[in-house]
């Protein structure tokens, strides 16, 4: 195992302690229990956005607490979901009075717990909205999540309703924005290395030398099918054309409702992209992927947005949610309004995603 | 080979053209002769800062084009020089009318073809400025230089000179900037990896794996010394400590007298790092090694620093000057004034490099 650590049980820790060493004026880390929050923590009157999951992904999410985007994240070990424990002391420390919204990414051990969370915040008084983010057209059913996986939409919607609470939205349009981010972004990825996680020393998966895994996971799970090596132009094409003739997809989450105290259903529904909708276009590397090939990727994408009738009017382009150090990338669609342009342009002021501050 | 890629010989000219169309508020391309430049160039009044050298470093140069940073960027292939005739024209498109300071990494074929081109603007009636970046503490001989090869502080000296340049400075002025910039900035690196050029399509070297390069080339050429894999603290503490103790380093190199229109020889020293100084910590990832990791870096790095008496008072942590899919950290110190906080802070908005704007 090939990797710039000292102790694997570290590895976590020691990162956080030189992320918040280096950006001093945006994040602080908490360390018993650990998270990382905003330094000016708690935003008096500002809903309060927090996320959190398995370490691994970064810079999701630890890399976008700041100013404009998240209040606190809460990581768990590599691959392995944080506890309640974290998440209600998060809670805590950057609730600003008009309540938290969680973005939950859909995996069984997130959503158990920040579940937890919601019920424990709203005991001690505080208005809770959680948002499942199921974004991941590739699989239904997985090793780790019933139902779509939580992906790249998750940093757009981590980036769109930080924005909105930083302009003072309170908590019920922020879920509302949050769940209508969701349903209208799309996403899928491949992979052609495993990553190998610190504490257990080996790759996660085995693989040819001229073979891919399309619709992979970000913990380095099983997608759709192993295949042969394929040039950029025709992974980008499979992969998009996957997501943009995905039809609508129905399912029923549950929500905490925060005003009854109690979990309940929620109907959703995603509405394939058409002709004429406008996208934010996102082109995430898996951690291992050189920034040139995910512009090769974007290079075409735009070019079959376009076939499609699709307006690419923003996009994104690095490694964003990533499995470690795996060779590999992802493409996520967002169909947006004006609002979330709005909301995406203004300024942002984290670790790892920065502008106009 | 894995990767995002379509023919290699199509790699460096897509992904920029990928790259084009995700930022068409920062960057154009010049499709032939190749180069990418601001979007609103040329800058009436404002001396222009053009660099380049071989792609598969990015987002060194390309990335770092944009309003604050560079004006324009000339790619050759991957770890191949771009030509002559790829800066001239680059400086004709961009120049405003107050000359141009070229930034040239030390490698012989850079300094060859900005040398030509700078004789050539001349000629043409711009003053040029062309500044030397040899900071590699590693190795004063390798396969590509004599004396020092160019490495981290070339992209702490665009993003300082090109604040400078948006800020007024003349071309006299900003030369001496830019001097002073690389007299006080000394870098080291260490490879896990090796990468694979697309063209060659087999790794550029081979590395048990239980060894590491020590004092890597941004091209993966040899460095000091092959040797054990080590934790992160103890790499980072050999490392450092290598560049902290570095002697006074003195060469001469030749510079283009744009008064004379001679090439004179300048006589440099590079002071050695002492207790008192603020330095800006620059932990540089070497494209396949995950951001967490250079944090554990920086972690180790800001101790070492305090225990030498060196204050860093600013840092940049993240894959910026690369070698592809390599993976390996390089470490570099860059001794700071305040007019190079001052320039270091102000806003930049390139794609690969932003913040203030």
């Amino acid at each position: 195992m090939k990797k710039l650590i000292n102790r694997p049980a570290d590895v976590v820790r020691e990162s956080l302690e030189g992320m918040a060493a280096a950006h001093p004026d945006q994040v602080k880390l908490n360390s018993d229990p650990i998270f990382v929050y905003r330094a000016d923590a708690p935003v008096k009157g500002k809903v309060a956005v927090i996320s959190g999951g398995g370490s691994g992904h970064e810079p999701t999410h630890v890399g976008f607490v700041g100013a404009g985007m998240l209040d606190a994240a809460c990581p768990g070990d590599v691959f392995v979901s944080p506890t309640t424990e974290q998440i209600i002391e998060a809670i805590r420390v950057v609730q600003g009075g008009a309540g938290v919204l969680n973005v939950v990414k859909c995996y069984w051990d997130d959503m158990d717990v920040f579940a937890e969370a919601a019920e424990l915040a709203h005991a001690e008084g505080s208005p809770v909205a959680n948002i499942l983010i199921d974004d991941d057209v590739a699989v239904s059913e997985s090793v780790y999540s019933h139902g779509r996986r939580g992906t790249g939409t998750t940093v757009l919607a981590e980036k769109i309703c930080g924005a909105g609470a930083e302009l003072g939205y309170d908590l019920s349009r922020l879920a509302d924005l949050c769940r209508r981010v969701n349903v209208n972004g799309r996403s899928m990825g491949i992979a052609f290395t495993p990553s190998t996680v610190p504490a257990k020393g080996t790759p996660s998966f085995e693989i040819g030398e001229n073979e891919m895994e399309v619709g992979i996971g970000i913990h380095g799970e099983p997608g759709r099918e192993r295949m042969s090596l394929k040039m950029a132009d025709e992974i980008t094409e499979m992969v998009a054309l996957e997501i943009i003739n995905d039809p609508a997809y129905e399912r029923t989450v549950q929500e905490w409702d925060t005003d009854k105290g109690e979990w309940v259903d929620v109907d959703l529904v995603d509405q394939p992209l058409q002709s004429g909708d406008q996208v934010l276009a996102f082109v995430n590397g898996m951690g291992g992927t050189p920034v040139p090939e995910l512009y090769i990727v974007y290079r075409k994408l735009v070019e079959i947005c376009q076939k499609k009738g699709l307006r690419v009017v923003r996009s994104l382009i690095g490694s964003y949610i990533t499995a470690i150090e795996m060779q590999g990338a992802s493409i996520t669609l967002l169909r947006v309004d004006e609002e979330m342009v709005r909301l995406w342009d203004a300024p942002v002021n984290t670790p790892r995603l920065r502008w106009g501050a």
